[in-house]
């Protein structure tokens, strides 16, 4: 799903994002909270309003963003302090605060607190903050208060098979409407992810949707959906698309490169995306030679087509049992 | 008409700019001349293809940017050499180089290469500027060679009536499909550019359209059209939402003041465009805090359709005989 940093999919419209085919969107409980602030977002009337978005909404939990862009001043089993990297500010959170912010913020689908690993990190390390998102994870259920939202579980434990299992195997005894696996992706490597991955979703429910946070390059989803994950969110589409990097079947295109000049052929021939039907490569070319904001808009918008168009293409070929044989092909 | 720098009017979407009413589109002949230059435009297929708008646009002769943001280095009756803004790099433009270029970008109207001088210029500078002003618009026409191209002569003269006449009554007896008023709104103040245009419009036929280059605030706008006025162009809507200021008929609204943090009215009670139709002052107000592009994006469209709803209303309220009345009001 397209990530919204703070309630917008950074240069896309609501209405451009929802011609790409997307169906939700991610938004982030840091950020929001950080700014503009849960009050606001409340008295603006909920996510949905402020973000114009009729669709579903995922709020991810926090975790990420405090254990890697904030200043953490202490961590703890009952909660965690960190500094704003706005202003500094100290702001305390725990398992019912974090999940009292979601019910609040309104999206459909809210995260348990979690503490997410750096990598890499030794198994003593990793065995403590397994332990604190199973611990916040129960907490979180128990403060859980508006169950029109579904809440879904975070299985932690780095790469390590053993940790992860016995994360998932508690999380799906206290329940959950979904399980994701969380701390992956942060510089493990794609083998290690994969394996990780095939690993986990061993233990989780098959009648439950599985979501890999924040993944990935085509080749990571194919391979993941492989190893059994159902959902994804990742800022690639739109962040590569502000630096020019478009997505093709045929690999990368960077649209700052002269070659480009002269070239009225679109970003991906037969793409039915506005970039792709509109304007070509040399118009692309220019608009990020000028700095014109229309460059990262265009790029953005292809590329989540695209993401969509990948999207649309594996569940098709899982619903004609072509799936496995197709995406051997692409991950050679 | 919205200004389209260098072919995109920044951040809006040719499909966003249709959808604010706006039918024709400005863009700066110098700016395309410098990047991405004349030949990757035609061998990108002109300007309508390269900009995927497929409205009239109309191209200015790249006087005003060269005598305003270039370096100039020599200027005389034949042409002007100057180095670009961007790189230095040395270019010599004359009458007829404008003109072939102008031929070559493909625009519906083009405009007669003309002196822009300084405000304020003593009337030896001036009397020199419109002398060579007629003397280009001369050697444009005889130059313009796609007729399919409307050609438009520019009138000089700063603030000095006799030379605004002199000017006028010389572009007139040359006979073009259109008229400009330049080198005004120059720092002359509302008062001497109105009348200014004022006296100039008395020596235009009735039967050609009549254009205020640059121009303006609404209430410029109306004061021009009550001057005899009937097209204008200006970065007005798009720089200033660019900068959270956002047009309304209750006087300007500045987004990023803390004031809007939780309010829920759109920029503009009944306004019909899609900022204000989706959007919260509180959300737009949050978009600039955090530097999310959708917020110079937004407010660029509610303020191009404010103009186009404005313009609309001259227009139905000149062929209602009620335009005189109406001014007043709105001019006082």
């Amino acid at each position: 799903m397209p990530v919204g940093t703070a309630g917008a999919v950074k240069g896309v419209s609501p209405q451009q994002l929802k011609e790409t085919g997307a169906e939700i969107v991610l938004a982030n409980t840091y950020h929001l909270l950080v700014r503009p602030g849960v009050d606001a977002v409340e008295a603006l009337g909920g996510l949905h309003k402020l973000m114009a978005w009729d669709g579903p909404i995922l709020t991810d939990s926090g975790g990420y963003q405090i254990f890697s862009l904030s200043g953490l001043t202490r961590v703890d089993d009952d909660g965690v302090e960190f500094a704003s990297h706005v202003d500094g500010a100290k702001i305390y959170l725990n398992a019912e605060i974090v999940t009292t912010i979601q019910n609040r913020l309104g999206a459909d689908i809210i995260m348990c607190f979690d503490e997410c690993a750096h990598f890499p990190s030794d198994d003593t390390q990793l065995n403590k903050a397994v332990k604190r998102t199973i611990r916040w994870a129960q907490q979180c259920k128990q403060a859980h208060s508006n169950k029109s939202q579904m809440l879904f579980g975070i299985v932690q434990g780095g790469i390590n098979p053993d940790l992860r299992s016995y994360c998932a195997d508690e999380l799906v005894k206290l329940g959950f409407d979904g399980y994701a696996i969380g701390g992956l992706s942060v510089g493990e490597g794609h083998a290690d992810m994969i394996k990780t991955v095939a690993h986990t979703t061993q233990f989780l429910p098959k009648d439950k949707p599985r979501y890999l946070m924040g993944v990935g390059t085509p080749g990571d989803i194919i391979a993941a959906v492989k190893a059994g994950v159902d959902m994804f969110d990742c800022v690639l589409p739109t962040r590569n698309g502000r630096n020019a990097f478009a997505f093709t079947e045929n690999g990368a295109l960077r649209l700052r490169n002269n070659a480009h000049i002269n070239d009225t052929r679109s970003i991906e021939a037969g793409c039915d995306c506005y970039c792709c039907e509109n304007f070509s490569r040399g118009a692309l070319r220019h608009f990020f030679n000028v700095g014109e904001m229309l460059g990262p808009i265009l790029v953005s918008l292809h590329n989540l087509r695209f993401y969509q168009r990948l999207m649309g293409k594996i569940r098709q070929l899982i619903e004609k049992n072509e799936f496995a044989e197709w995406s051997v092909e692409q991950l050679k």
